[in-house]
């Protein structure tokens, strides 16, 4: 557990990795994403999870409005929430970094876009210049920063500038 | 631990997941990407990690080559390699999803371009189409994937098509 140590209270990777920062989470939202899963056994079968923890990562995403339970003819089926589907773009750029780091044999899955067929990628992009290297990104304290904290992460921003 | 299991083998993202694939490792990169941190008691101080849980990441970290360990000034230092650096791009799209869907009070940080301080976004686009819906994107089998496999994902993807 993360505890509920201040600085983790004020990030969205912190409140985010709190809802979906696990591995069996993340996998089992891929296969809702891209492998349209939506009943426990498809999850079971194909990520070899052990039932118990299945069922308590599952009813953790339906409680943190991700995932949607139903009980349409007599089997429970789990489908994305707009919340959940939300969530694409943060895999597809997990995905490109595996297939740049830990695919010797080249990339597993190929996203696609559905009308055209072509290549989809993930890119950062800045408002007024377009695609940028994430390189050139800060991280600057936003409307929901608490003004002490901001102060603190805005003069560190301008001690690693004067190097 | 997810084992072994052949679906992991193949995926990006259970790959990538077996690196950074836990909360504190996530967090770790964060402040080492975006807070500049490089000591282990800058990491410890802003993640109020127990001291041994750290130094397994930190040692995990630089076991992947995510991180590279030196030390200079008789001080360890921990820096990102370019590896660990192009984490960034998903860190960035996570920040995103827990800005809509996990800050009530507002982005507590703001990402922006360091030459020009304007906002910086993760965008999903089609290499022919430019920015796309995540909605319109299929997982369809690429090279990496065997063929055994990649024909079952593309009768899959027939289907839901089908409807």
């Amino acid at each position: 557990m993360l505890g509920k140590a201040y600085d983790s209270q004020v990030c969205s990777i912190a409140r985010t990795l709190e809802i979906v920062g696990e591995r069996w989470t993340l996998l089992i939202l891929r296969n809702a994403l891209f492998a349209y899963s939506t009943r426990f056994g498809e999850f079971q079968r194909s990520l070899g999870i052990a039932t118990n923890v299945l069922a308590d990562r599952l009813d953790g995403l339906v409680s943190a409005g991700v995932l949607e339970r139903s009980d349409e003819e007599g089997q429970p089926e789990y489908r994305l929430t707009p919340k959940g589907r939300d969530l694409a773009t943060a895999l597809i750029a997990l995905t490109e970094w595996g297939d740049r780091w830990a695919a010797p044999l080249g990339a597993p899955i190929e996203y696609r876009h559905s009308e055209c067929g072509s290549p989809v990628r993930v890119h950062t992009r800045c408002d007024a210049c377009g695609q940028v290297e994430a390189r050139d990104v800060e991280a600057h304290a936003g409307p929901g920063m608490p003004a002490d904290r901001a102060e603190l992460i805005e003069a560190r921003i301008a001690r690693v500038r004067a190097g």
